[in-house]
């Protein structure tokens, strides 16, 4: 998509480097700096200090970071034990989201040539995108279809977290069908939920959005409950790191109390997410485990408190208006 | 309660300076700051500025506010008018608790007495501390029922924003049942909400549960649903900012999604009120005026970036376990 007047993506294979650039995360808004990741350990950190974060981006910088752990570790044992050495210290970065464990297996079965291993690692993004282009394609309509019962015109959407392009490598997966709303001329407007911790709301959909041109506002999470209740919401868009067999979705912390809210007012909440994010090998979320990251990220100005942060909720099925995918719209 | 070592309360009236000194919250928990309210200006200010907050404090705080006006206008006009535009200017700082407008007619029926008008205005004080205590007894016995259920006795406890003594004087709202539940030996343990943008659950709750020596843990607003959904909140109190006939209640935006939560999750859900903050002449929550407050609070990162900050939102009486009253437990 757009940013800082020209057409970005969040991380790219460079043919002259033979390496991986990618838009390090934590210095946004302030700073648009492209990184390069040249070794597995250079991906592995890129990973865990979220630099690149986003659960379909991961899957990606999870795929190309193996291939750079294969190449530099090329003759030093069988491939298949240097494989799952990688792999498993790749999964131990970030376990909620299942993308990072789709990216490996993409690379599962061309372990005996860094070549095809490249080469498979820079499909696997290119299908991600057309992906996340999809599911833009699919949620469309349901934008279009509630701008025509609008009497401004304007549909208001709330989102968690970010979920565009910078958590995907194009497009996003909430944010694509807004963005593509907005580019085929429906009235959009954004609510921004800051996202604590971390604020990815206030410091990376605020910027997608503004350097895109879409209209959004920016709310702290507290505030989206009665928003809806004074009816200035007309439909919920979030991602998702993982969806288990019975529909329960693993997001962003938070995902759930705005998911009961819009169920209490009678809003449609949907979940965008490639079919990468699906997990069919978990029933339900309770069994997703859930990243508890330090909490130093909140900043707790009180010396010497306990603190606790918990990275995902699951937000139940029967909450859930329905799943905006690549395949269709359920 | 305690603080910094010594016995504290928010406010209180110094004979000596005829002046009334309160804590500057706006700079905990960095520093314990006391200052000293001579003008119906000052007072203004610290209601304004949030160097007072908390609807029981500020309807103390806008007593004295009153009385400080009342005597530096005294002779310029008739009581009544002087009265009426200092209480209009005061009642437009806060437009959502009512407890201003109760402070305010606790000192309507003294209006020629400067002396008369202290003595209301002390004693109000005192009632509302005497209000705040009852509240507490009344849900001690809640809190000790859950305690003998809980194998290792402790009663994991959420409160959102601050409801403890900074928010009244003395003892506290929500916080009251909890600090008396302690003083008496139960094992009880408080999940702090962060409460964005202010802060006021990390800042001032947190501070508040670590002097007086009560284990606690802040999360982000964002958490707490997740925590509820793995049994790790037996109960849920927080304060109120107004209270409608219908049992609706007005209070620090996110209330309203924390109880949703505790309500999916079959969790007890109380709200802690002195009858000062019921508001009888409005039938439901939707009629209680939102304070909208300053984007800038949020500290946006994103430049340029729209803002929207309602301070409150509606808890419908449907989702209300009880009220902790100091009346009686209902």
């Amino acid at each position: 998509m757009i940013a800082d007047g020209k057409y970005l993506t969040a991380l790219w294979y460079d043919g002259e480097s033979e390496s991986v650039l990618y838009i390090d995360q934590t210095l946004l808004p302030h700073q648009l700096i492209i990184r390069k990741m040249i070794t597995f350990e250079d991906g592995l950190r890129a990973i865990r200090w979220l630099e690149v974060r986003g659960a379909p981006l991961i899957g990606v910088a999870g795929a190309f970071a193996l291939w750079l752990g294969m190449r530099e570790s090329a003759g030093r044992g069988a491939p298949e034990e240097r494989f799952n050495t990688l792999a498993e210290r790749l999964l131990a970065t970030r376990p909620t989201a299942i993308n990072l464990a789709r990216g490996i297996r993409e690379l599962k079965h061309d372990l005996h040539s860094e070549t095809l291993l490249l080469q498979r690692a820079i499909t696997f993004r290119e299908e991600e995108i057309e992906r996340c282009r999809r599911i833009g394609m699919n949620g469309v309509p349901i934008i279009r279809a509630l701008a025509h019962k609008k009497s401004d015109g304007v549909v208001n959407i709330l989102t968690h977290c970010n979920a565009g392009w910078l958590a995907c490598v194009d497009y996003g997966t909430a944010l694509a069908p807004i963005y593509l709303a907005h580019n085929e001329g429906i009235k959009v407007h954004v609510w921004v939920d800051e996202t604590r911790p971390l604020n990815q709301g206030s410091r990376l959909t605020a910027y997608e959005l503004e350097e895109h041109g879409v209209p959004c506002t920016v709310i702290t999470d507290n505030a989206g409950g009665l928003l809806m209740q004074r009816g200035e919401v007309d439909l919920v868009i979030v991602g998702a790191d993982r969806i288990t067999r019975n529909g329960d979705v693993a997001n962003k912390t938070g995902t759930y109390l705005k998911a009961l809210a819009a169920f209490d007012n009678g809003i449609p909440f949907y979940v965008a997410a490639p079919e990468t994010t699906f997990d069919y090998e978990l029933e339900t979320g309770s069994q997703v485990p859930i990243e508890e990251r330090h909490g130093n990220e909140l900043q707790v100005e009180t010396p010497d408190v306990a603190v606790r942060n918990p990275a995902f909720d699951i937000t139940p099925a029967r909450l859930i208006t329905g799943y905006l995918t690549d395949k269709q719209t359920l």
